[in-house]
Protein backbone atom coordinates (compact mmCIF):
# COMPACT_ATOMS: atom_id res chain seq x y z
CA UNK A 1 0.00 0.00 0.00
CA UNK A 2 1.20 3.47 -0.78
CA UNK A 3 1.64 5.82 1.75
CA UNK A 4 1.58 9.42 1.58
CA UNK A 5 4.87 11.38 2.04
CA UNK A 6 3.79 14.27 4.14
CA UNK A 7 5.40 17.60 4.64
CA UNK A 8 4.76 19.13 7.78
CA UNK A 9 5.45 23.00 8.54
CA UNK A 10 4.03 25.72 10.91
CA UNK A 11 4.91 29.61 12.35
CA UNK A 12 5.41 29.00 15.81
CA UNK A 13 8.84 27.09 15.45
CA UNK A 14 8.94 23.67 15.52
CA UNK A 15 8.93 23.22 19.08
CA UNK A 16 5.59 24.45 19.12
CA UNK A 17 2.56 22.18 20.92
CA UNK A 18 0.47 22.98 17.74
CA UNK A 19 2.72 21.30 15.40
CA UNK A 20 3.89 18.61 17.39
CA UNK A 21 0.31 17.69 17.77
CA UNK A 22 -0.13 17.61 13.73
CA UNK A 23 3.02 15.66 13.48
CA UNK A 24 1.21 12.91 15.58
CA UNK A 25 -2.18 13.01 13.79
CA UNK A 26 -0.07 12.73 10.56
CA UNK A 27 2.02 9.36 11.67
CA UNK A 28 -1.06 7.73 11.65
CA UNK A 29 -1.61 8.73 8.05
CA UNK A 30 1.47 8.87 6.16
CA UNK A 31 5.33 9.46 6.07
CA UNK A 32 6.27 12.37 7.97
CA UNK A 33 9.01 15.16 7.41
CA UNK A 34 9.51 18.30 9.38
CA UNK A 35 10.80 20.91 7.83
CA UNK A 36 9.87 24.11 10.26
CA UNK A 37 11.23 27.49 11.79
CA UNK A 38 13.43 27.46 14.51
CA UNK A 39 11.93 30.17 15.80
CA UNK A 40 8.37 31.96 16.42
CA UNK A 41 7.37 33.55 12.78
CA UNK A 42 4.13 34.17 13.86
CA UNK A 43 2.74 37.32 11.17
CA UNK A 44 5.47 36.89 8.57
CA UNK A 45 2.73 36.67 5.85
CA UNK A 46 4.87 35.41 2.75
CA UNK A 47 8.25 36.91 3.68
CA UNK A 48 11.15 35.18 2.16
CA UNK A 49 15.01 35.16 3.34
CA UNK A 50 16.47 37.13 0.57
CA UNK A 51 18.90 39.19 2.14
CA UNK A 52 20.29 36.50 4.42
CA UNK A 53 21.09 33.62 4.69
CA UNK A 54 19.77 30.18 5.94
CA UNK A 55 21.24 27.51 7.88
CA UNK A 56 19.15 24.32 8.96
CA UNK A 57 19.86 21.21 11.36
CA UNK A 58 17.79 17.86 11.92
CA UNK A 59 16.83 17.65 15.23
CA UNK A 60 15.40 14.16 17.77
CA UNK A 61 12.25 14.72 18.80
CA UNK A 62 9.52 12.01 19.68
CA UNK A 63 7.93 9.70 16.95
CA UNK A 64 8.92 8.16 14.02
CA UNK A 65 9.05 11.76 11.93
CA UNK A 66 12.05 12.90 10.39
CA UNK A 67 12.52 17.00 12.05
CA UNK A 68 14.67 19.48 10.56
CA UNK A 69 14.53 23.25 12.40
CA UNK A 70 15.62 25.91 9.87
CA UNK A 71 16.52 29.83 10.34
CA UNK A 72 14.08 31.36 8.27
CA UNK A 73 10.11 31.61 7.63
CA UNK A 74 7.53 29.46 6.98
CA UNK A 75 7.44 30.16 3.01
CA UNK A 76 11.57 29.36 2.84
CA UNK A 77 10.99 26.48 5.06
CA UNK A 78 8.62 25.08 1.92
CA UNK A 79 10.97 26.22 -0.48
CA UNK A 80 13.75 24.55 1.32
CA UNK A 81 12.22 21.55 1.98
CA UNK A 82 10.98 21.06 -1.85
CA UNK A 83 14.92 21.79 -3.15
CA UNK A 84 17.49 20.82 -0.24
CA UNK A 85 15.18 18.06 1.88
CA UNK A 86 12.48 16.15 -0.16
CA UNK A 87 13.93 13.22 -2.51
CA UNK A 88 10.53 12.97 -3.76
CA UNK A 89 7.57 15.52 -4.19
CA UNK A 90 4.83 15.04 -0.91
CA UNK A 91 1.59 14.23 -1.67
CA UNK A 92 0.66 17.25 0.85
CA UNK A 93 1.78 19.91 2.67
CA UNK A 94 0.05 20.82 6.07
CA UNK A 95 0.90 23.73 7.73
CA UNK A 96 -0.08 24.82 11.87
CA UNK A 97 -1.66 23.78 14.07
CA UNK A 98 -1.70 27.14 14.34
CA UNK A 99 -1.96 28.72 18.12
CA UNK A 100 -4.55 31.08 17.11
CA UNK A 101 -6.87 32.36 14.48
CA UNK A 102 -6.48 33.15 10.61
CA UNK A 103 -10.04 33.30 9.69
CA UNK A 104 -10.92 36.30 7.29
CA UNK A 105 -8.31 38.84 6.62
CA UNK A 106 -5.26 36.96 8.54
CA UNK A 107 -5.15 34.43 6.02
CA UNK A 108 -2.78 37.77 4.48
CA UNK A 109 -0.98 37.96 7.79
CA UNK A 110 -0.52 34.47 8.92
CA UNK A 111 2.33 32.56 8.28
CA UNK A 112 1.11 29.56 8.33
CA UNK A 113 -1.21 29.98 5.73
CA UNK A 114 1.25 31.43 3.72
CA UNK A 115 3.30 27.93 3.87
CA UNK A 116 -0.04 26.34 2.76
CA UNK A 117 0.07 28.73 -0.18
CA UNK A 118 3.57 28.49 -1.25
CA UNK A 119 2.70 24.70 -1.42
CA UNK A 120 -0.09 25.83 -3.86
CA UNK A 121 2.06 27.80 -5.83
CA UNK A 122 4.43 24.84 -6.07
CA UNK A 123 1.24 22.74 -7.38
CA UNK A 124 1.12 20.28 -4.29
CA UNK A 125 -1.52 19.88 -2.00
CA UNK A 126 -1.85 21.99 0.77
CA UNK A 127 -3.77 22.65 4.16
CA UNK A 128 -2.96 25.14 7.22
CA UNK A 129 -4.51 24.10 10.22
CA UNK A 130 -5.10 27.15 13.42
CA UNK A 131 -7.03 26.77 16.45
CA UNK A 132 -8.85 29.36 17.88
CA UNK A 133 -6.93 29.37 21.23
CA UNK A 134 -3.50 31.32 21.53
CA UNK A 135 -2.65 29.27 25.18
CA UNK A 136 0.75 27.10 24.42
CA UNK A 137 -1.31 24.77 26.80
CA UNK A 138 -4.23 24.58 24.65
CA UNK A 139 -6.09 21.41 23.69
CA UNK A 140 -5.57 19.89 20.09
CA UNK A 141 -7.07 16.49 21.05
CA UNK A 142 -10.61 17.63 20.20
CA UNK A 143 -9.72 18.47 16.60
CA UNK A 144 -7.63 15.36 15.87
CA UNK A 145 -10.45 13.12 14.21
CA UNK A 146 -11.41 16.60 12.27
CA UNK A 147 -7.84 17.03 10.90
CA UNK A 148 -7.11 13.62 9.76
CA UNK A 149 -10.66 13.33 7.98
CA UNK A 150 -9.54 16.65 6.12
CA UNK A 151 -6.57 15.34 5.19
CA UNK A 152 -7.55 11.99 4.08
CA UNK A 153 -10.33 13.42 1.88
CA UNK A 154 -7.82 15.80 0.31
CA UNK A 155 -5.86 13.04 -0.70
CA UNK A 156 -8.65 11.30 -1.79
CA UNK A 157 -10.31 14.23 -3.76
CA UNK A 158 -7.45 16.28 -4.48
CA UNK A 159 -7.91 20.04 -4.75
CA UNK A 160 -8.11 21.56 -8.32
CA UNK A 161 -4.39 23.65 -9.09
CA UNK A 162 -4.37 27.25 -7.89
CA UNK A 163 -6.46 26.09 -4.45
CA UNK A 164 -5.36 25.31 -1.03
CA UNK A 165 -7.71 24.87 2.39
CA UNK A 166 -7.84 27.17 5.11
CA UNK A 167 -9.11 25.27 7.98
CA UNK A 168 -10.05 26.84 11.43
CA UNK A 169 -11.25 24.96 14.25
CA UNK A 170 -13.05 26.54 17.52
CA UNK A 171 -12.52 26.64 20.77
CA UNK A 172 -14.87 24.04 21.87
CA UNK A 173 -14.66 20.35 23.65
CA UNK A 174 -15.45 17.59 20.64
CA UNK A 175 -19.06 17.45 21.52
CA UNK A 176 -19.59 20.49 21.16
CA UNK A 177 -17.88 21.08 17.91
CA UNK A 178 -21.39 21.41 15.31
CA UNK A 179 -19.08 19.39 12.18
CA UNK A 180 -17.57 21.32 9.22
CA UNK A 181 -18.46 24.31 7.19
CA UNK A 182 -17.02 25.46 3.78
CA UNK A 183 -17.29 29.18 3.76
CA UNK A 184 -15.49 32.44 1.97
CA UNK A 185 -13.23 34.70 3.25
CA UNK A 186 -15.30 37.03 5.93
CA UNK A 187 -15.02 40.98 5.05
CA UNK A 188 -13.37 41.69 8.81
CA UNK A 189 -10.08 43.34 9.57
CA UNK A 190 -8.27 44.73 12.79
CA UNK A 191 -8.54 48.40 14.35
CA UNK A 192 -4.97 49.58 14.48
CA UNK A 193 -4.05 51.01 18.11
CA UNK A 194 -0.80 51.15 18.27
CA UNK A 195 0.57 51.38 21.97
CA UNK A 196 2.65 53.92 23.05
CA UNK A 197 5.62 53.37 25.54
CA UNK A 198 8.69 55.34 26.88
CA UNK A 199 11.68 53.29 26.69
CA UNK A 200 14.85 54.03 29.46
CA UNK A 201 16.61 56.45 27.27
CA UNK A 202 13.30 58.46 27.11
CA UNK A 203 12.58 57.73 23.78
CA UNK A 204 9.50 56.51 22.40
CA UNK A 205 8.58 52.97 21.13
CA UNK A 206 4.94 50.99 19.86
CA UNK A 207 3.62 47.72 20.45
CA UNK A 208 1.36 47.18 17.32
CA UNK A 209 -2.19 46.08 19.27
CA UNK A 210 -5.58 46.70 17.75
CA UNK A 211 -9.38 45.27 17.63
CA UNK A 212 -10.55 43.08 15.10
CA UNK A 213 -13.93 44.28 13.55
CA UNK A 214 -16.24 41.70 11.84
CA UNK A 215 -18.61 43.40 9.00
CA UNK A 216 -19.85 40.46 7.77
CA UNK A 217 -23.24 39.08 8.34
CA UNK A 218 -23.10 36.18 6.79
CA UNK A 219 -23.68 32.90 7.91
CA UNK A 220 -21.58 31.39 4.61
CA UNK A 221 -18.41 33.73 6.53
CA UNK A 222 -15.98 31.73 8.36
CA UNK A 223 -16.12 34.45 11.03
CA UNK A 224 -19.59 33.70 11.95
CA UNK A 225 -19.14 29.62 10.82
CA UNK A 226 -16.72 29.83 13.89
CA UNK A 227 -18.58 31.43 16.30
CA UNK A 228 -21.73 29.21 15.50
CA UNK A 229 -19.49 26.75 16.43
CA UNK A 230 -18.33 25.28 12.74
CA UNK A 231 -14.89 24.62 11.75
CA UNK A 232 -14.17 26.25 8.78
CA UNK A 233 -12.92 25.34 5.81
CA UNK A 234 -12.20 28.05 2.90
CA UNK A 235 -10.39 27.13 -0.50
CA UNK A 236 -8.09 30.05 -0.89
CA UNK A 237 -6.42 30.69 -4.22
CA UNK A 238 -3.41 33.09 -5.03
CA UNK A 239 -4.23 34.19 -8.21
CA UNK A 240 -4.95 37.88 -6.70
CA UNK A 241 -6.87 39.05 -10.15
CA UNK A 242 -9.77 40.71 -9.65
CA UNK A 243 -10.94 39.15 -13.41
CA UNK A 244 -14.28 40.83 -12.56
CA UNK A 245 -13.19 44.42 -12.66
CA UNK A 246 -10.50 44.17 -15.42
CA UNK A 247 -13.57 45.20 -17.99
CA UNK A 248 -14.40 48.28 -16.06
CA UNK A 249 -10.53 49.60 -15.55
CA UNK A 250 -9.84 48.94 -18.81
CA UNK A 251 -12.42 51.55 -20.16
CA UNK A 252 -11.11 54.34 -16.93
CA UNK A 253 -7.03 53.27 -17.69
CA UNK A 254 -7.33 54.37 -21.69
CA UNK A 255 -9.52 56.76 -21.12
CA UNK B 1 -9.20 73.49 -4.87
CA UNK B 2 -8.78 70.77 -2.81
CA UNK B 3 -5.51 68.90 -2.68
CA UNK B 4 -5.18 65.27 -2.40
CA UNK B 5 -3.51 63.50 0.42
CA UNK B 6 -0.98 61.09 -0.86
CA UNK B 7 0.85 58.69 1.84
CA UNK B 8 4.07 57.51 -0.06
CA UNK B 9 5.52 54.06 1.33
CA UNK B 10 7.81 51.73 -0.15
CA UNK B 11 9.91 48.01 0.66
CA UNK B 12 13.33 49.29 -0.10
CA UNK B 13 13.89 52.14 2.37
CA UNK B 14 12.98 55.39 2.98
CA UNK B 15 16.05 56.62 1.21
CA UNK B 16 15.93 54.88 -1.99
CA UNK B 17 15.76 56.57 -5.32
CA UNK B 18 12.88 54.64 -6.35
CA UNK B 19 10.71 55.97 -4.03
CA UNK B 20 12.46 59.56 -3.71
CA UNK B 21 11.33 59.58 -7.82
CA UNK B 22 7.56 58.40 -6.87
CA UNK B 23 8.08 61.46 -4.13
CA UNK B 24 8.69 64.05 -6.17
CA UNK B 25 6.40 62.89 -8.77
CA UNK B 26 3.27 63.13 -6.32
CA UNK B 27 4.43 66.54 -4.89
CA UNK B 28 3.46 67.64 -8.17
CA UNK B 29 -0.46 66.43 -7.65
CA UNK B 30 -0.85 66.70 -3.72
CA UNK B 31 0.30 66.87 -0.37
CA UNK B 32 2.75 64.17 0.76
CA UNK B 33 3.63 62.48 3.52
CA UNK B 34 6.11 60.05 3.40
CA UNK B 35 6.06 56.74 6.03
CA UNK B 36 8.57 54.44 4.86
CA UNK B 37 10.94 51.91 6.49
CA UNK B 38 14.52 52.58 7.96
CA UNK B 39 15.63 49.69 5.97
CA UNK B 40 15.60 47.38 2.78
CA UNK B 41 12.25 45.27 3.62
CA UNK B 42 12.34 43.58 0.68
CA UNK B 43 10.51 40.24 0.34
CA UNK B 44 8.77 40.96 3.38
CA UNK B 45 5.61 40.35 2.04
CA UNK B 46 2.28 40.71 4.40
CA UNK B 47 4.72 40.35 7.33
CA UNK B 48 4.09 42.54 10.38
CA UNK B 49 5.56 43.30 13.77
CA UNK B 50 4.07 41.45 16.88
CA UNK B 51 7.27 39.71 18.66
CA UNK B 52 9.28 43.27 19.11
CA UNK B 53 8.14 46.90 18.86
CA UNK B 54 8.52 49.87 16.81
CA UNK B 55 10.10 53.16 16.68
CA UNK B 56 10.07 55.82 14.20
CA UNK B 57 11.99 59.39 13.86
CA UNK B 58 11.02 62.48 11.03
CA UNK B 59 13.92 62.95 9.31
CA UNK B 60 14.88 65.92 6.52
CA UNK B 61 14.98 64.91 2.87
CA UNK B 62 14.95 67.34 -0.08
CA UNK B 63 11.56 68.27 -1.42
CA UNK B 64 7.92 70.00 0.57
CA UNK B 65 6.73 66.64 1.75
CA UNK B 66 7.39 65.27 5.22
CA UNK B 67 9.24 61.92 5.47
CA UNK B 68 9.44 59.92 8.59
CA UNK B 69 11.30 56.68 9.22
CA UNK B 70 10.23 53.62 10.92
CA UNK B 71 11.96 50.70 12.24
CA UNK B 72 9.06 48.13 10.46
CA UNK B 73 7.65 46.27 7.77
CA UNK B 74 5.98 48.21 4.23
CA UNK B 75 2.99 46.53 6.26
CA UNK B 76 3.60 48.18 9.42
CA UNK B 77 4.46 51.81 7.77
CA UNK B 78 0.42 51.57 6.38
CA UNK B 79 -1.18 50.79 9.71
CA UNK B 80 1.49 53.24 11.25
CA UNK B 81 1.03 56.11 9.62
CA UNK B 82 -2.77 55.91 9.90
CA UNK B 83 -3.23 55.32 13.26
CA UNK B 84 0.13 57.51 14.57
CA UNK B 85 1.04 60.31 11.89
CA UNK B 86 -1.65 61.08 9.26
CA UNK B 87 -3.90 63.49 10.65
CA UNK B 88 -6.98 62.94 8.43
CA UNK B 89 -7.15 59.43 6.25
CA UNK B 90 -5.07 59.67 2.45
CA UNK B 91 -6.79 60.15 -0.62
CA UNK B 92 -4.43 57.22 -1.90
CA UNK B 93 -1.47 55.08 -0.82
CA UNK B 94 1.32 55.08 -3.48
CA UNK B 95 4.17 52.47 -2.57
CA UNK B 96 7.19 52.08 -4.81
CA UNK B 97 8.78 52.64 -7.14
CA UNK B 98 10.04 49.28 -6.14
CA UNK B 99 13.85 48.42 -7.51
CA UNK B 100 12.87 45.21 -9.51
CA UNK B 101 9.65 43.59 -10.78
CA UNK B 102 5.88 42.97 -8.72
CA UNK B 103 4.27 41.67 -11.81
CA UNK B 104 2.58 37.45 -11.56
CA UNK B 105 3.56 35.74 -8.50
CA UNK B 106 5.91 38.20 -7.12
CA UNK B 107 2.90 40.11 -5.94
CA UNK B 108 2.59 37.76 -2.49
CA UNK B 109 6.35 37.94 -2.05
CA UNK B 110 6.30 41.75 -2.59
CA UNK B 111 6.62 44.11 0.20
CA UNK B 112 5.70 47.05 -1.83
CA UNK B 113 2.19 45.30 -3.42
CA UNK B 114 1.53 44.18 0.19
CA UNK B 115 1.69 48.00 1.35
CA UNK B 116 -0.68 48.68 -1.21
CA UNK B 117 -2.64 45.74 -0.03
CA UNK B 118 -3.04 46.63 3.20
CA UNK B 119 -4.50 50.25 2.29
CA UNK B 120 -6.78 48.88 0.80
CA UNK B 121 -8.31 46.76 3.28
CA UNK B 122 -8.48 49.63 5.12
CA UNK B 123 -10.68 50.53 2.61
CA UNK B 124 -8.14 53.32 1.13
CA UNK B 125 -7.25 53.74 -2.44
CA UNK B 126 -3.88 52.03 -3.56
CA UNK B 127 -1.18 51.50 -6.03
CA UNK B 128 2.11 49.66 -6.26
CA UNK B 129 4.54 50.56 -8.41
CA UNK B 130 7.86 48.74 -9.93
CA UNK B 131 10.60 49.31 -12.54
CA UNK B 132 11.85 46.25 -14.15
CA UNK B 133 15.33 47.33 -13.10
CA UNK B 134 17.29 46.28 -9.42
CA UNK B 135 19.76 48.50 -9.88
CA UNK B 136 20.59 51.36 -7.90
CA UNK B 137 21.01 54.09 -10.54
CA UNK B 138 17.65 52.78 -12.78
CA UNK B 139 16.36 55.37 -14.80
CA UNK B 140 12.72 56.29 -13.36
CA UNK B 141 12.49 59.59 -15.32
CA UNK B 142 10.39 57.47 -18.37
CA UNK B 143 7.85 56.25 -15.62
CA UNK B 144 7.10 59.74 -14.47
CA UNK B 145 4.43 60.45 -17.16
CA UNK B 146 2.83 57.61 -16.87
CA UNK B 147 2.87 57.18 -13.13
CA UNK B 148 0.89 60.83 -12.63
CA UNK B 149 -1.37 59.49 -14.86
CA UNK B 150 -2.56 56.65 -13.36
CA UNK B 151 -3.10 58.10 -10.10
CA UNK B 152 -4.26 60.70 -11.42
CA UNK B 153 -7.19 58.16 -12.74
CA UNK B 154 -7.58 56.75 -9.58
CA UNK B 155 -8.32 59.72 -7.70
CA UNK B 156 -10.51 60.62 -10.36
CA UNK B 157 -12.30 57.08 -11.01
CA UNK B 158 -11.91 55.48 -7.40
CA UNK B 159 -11.29 51.62 -7.33
CA UNK B 160 -14.18 49.57 -6.31
CA UNK B 161 -13.86 48.60 -2.48
CA UNK B 162 -11.62 45.27 -2.03
CA UNK B 163 -9.23 46.57 -4.86
CA UNK B 164 -5.59 47.90 -5.65
CA UNK B 165 -3.56 48.10 -8.64
CA UNK B 166 -0.11 46.64 -9.11
CA UNK B 167 1.60 48.87 -11.74
CA UNK B 168 4.55 46.93 -13.30
CA UNK B 169 7.01 49.39 -16.11
CA UNK B 170 9.28 47.83 -18.33
CA UNK B 171 12.61 48.79 -18.46
CA UNK B 172 12.28 50.88 -21.54
CA UNK B 173 12.93 54.12 -22.66
CA UNK B 174 9.66 57.13 -22.35
CA UNK B 175 9.19 56.73 -26.73
CA UNK B 176 9.53 52.46 -27.02
CA UNK B 177 7.15 52.54 -23.99
CA UNK B 178 3.58 51.17 -26.15
CA UNK B 179 1.40 52.21 -23.58
CA UNK B 180 -0.62 51.21 -20.37
CA UNK B 181 -2.62 47.50 -20.87
CA UNK B 182 -5.04 46.31 -18.28
CA UNK B 183 -3.97 42.67 -17.32
CA UNK B 184 -4.26 39.38 -15.07
CA UNK B 185 -1.61 38.33 -13.30
CA UNK B 186 0.34 35.72 -15.02
CA UNK B 187 0.38 32.04 -14.26
CA UNK B 188 4.49 31.93 -13.32
CA UNK B 189 6.26 31.04 -10.21
CA UNK B 190 10.25 30.62 -9.30
CA UNK B 191 12.05 27.94 -9.37
CA UNK B 192 13.79 27.24 -5.97
CA UNK B 193 17.62 26.75 -6.51
CA UNK B 194 19.34 27.35 -3.12
CA UNK B 195 22.78 27.76 -3.48
CA UNK B 196 25.02 25.79 -0.54
CA UNK B 197 27.88 27.39 0.97
CA UNK B 198 30.40 26.68 3.64
CA UNK B 199 31.12 28.99 6.34
CA UNK B 200 34.40 29.77 8.02
CA UNK B 201 33.46 27.08 10.42
CA UNK B 202 32.60 24.37 8.38
CA UNK B 203 29.02 24.77 8.66
CA UNK B 204 27.17 24.54 5.74
CA UNK B 205 24.88 27.64 5.14
CA UNK B 206 22.15 28.87 1.70
CA UNK B 207 20.80 32.12 0.04
CA UNK B 208 17.48 31.28 -1.61
CA UNK B 209 17.82 31.92 -5.56
CA UNK B 210 16.47 30.71 -8.05
CA UNK B 211 15.45 31.04 -12.18
CA UNK B 212 11.54 32.54 -13.42
CA UNK B 213 9.33 30.46 -14.92
CA UNK B 214 6.50 32.18 -16.79
CA UNK B 215 4.42 29.17 -17.70
CA UNK B 216 1.81 31.30 -18.96
CA UNK B 217 0.69 31.99 -22.87
CA UNK B 218 -1.72 34.92 -22.64
CA UNK B 219 -1.33 38.39 -24.25
CA UNK B 220 -3.44 39.46 -21.52
CA UNK B 221 -0.99 38.32 -18.88
CA UNK B 222 0.78 40.58 -17.28
CA UNK B 223 4.84 39.37 -17.90
CA UNK B 224 3.68 38.81 -21.43
CA UNK B 225 2.52 42.38 -21.66
CA UNK B 226 5.88 43.53 -20.03
CA UNK B 227 7.64 41.88 -22.84
CA UNK B 228 5.52 43.36 -25.51
CA UNK B 229 6.60 46.82 -24.76
CA UNK B 230 3.81 47.76 -22.29
CA UNK B 231 3.16 49.02 -18.57
CA UNK B 232 1.16 46.48 -17.13
CA UNK B 233 -1.88 47.19 -14.70
CA UNK B 234 -3.56 44.67 -12.63
CA UNK B 235 -6.40 44.76 -10.44
CA UNK B 236 -5.36 42.64 -7.45
CA UNK B 237 -8.10 42.01 -4.59
CA UNK B 238 -7.14 40.34 -0.79
CA UNK B 239 -10.45 38.45 -0.88
CA UNK B 240 -8.71 34.84 -1.60
CA UNK B 241 -11.76 32.71 -1.50
CA UNK B 242 -11.70 30.55 -4.75
CA UNK B 243 -15.71 31.12 -4.89
CA UNK B 244 -15.78 29.06 -7.85
CA UNK B 245 -14.99 26.21 -6.00
CA UNK B 246 -17.11 26.08 -2.81
CA UNK B 247 -19.72 24.28 -4.23
CA UNK B 248 -17.78 21.27 -5.47
CA UNK B 249 -15.61 21.99 -2.12
CA UNK B 250 -18.92 21.22 0.13
CA UNK B 251 -19.45 17.85 -1.77
CA UNK B 252 -16.28 15.93 -0.77
CA UNK B 253 -15.84 17.90 2.68
CA UNK B 254 -19.13 16.53 4.12
CA UNK B 255 -19.41 13.37 1.76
Amino acid sequence: MHKPLILVTNDDGITAPGIRNLVNFMNEIGDVVVVAPNSPQSGKGHAITINSTLTYEEIQLEGPQTDFSLSGTPVDCVKFALDKILTRRPDIVVSGINHGANSSINVIYSGTMSAAVEAGVEGLQAIGFSLLDFSWDADFSQAKDYIQKIVRNVLDNPLPKGVVLNVNIPKLKAEEIKGIKVCRQANAKWEENFDERINPHGKKYFWLTGYFNNMDPGADADENALADGYISVVPVKFDLTAHEYITELEKTMNA
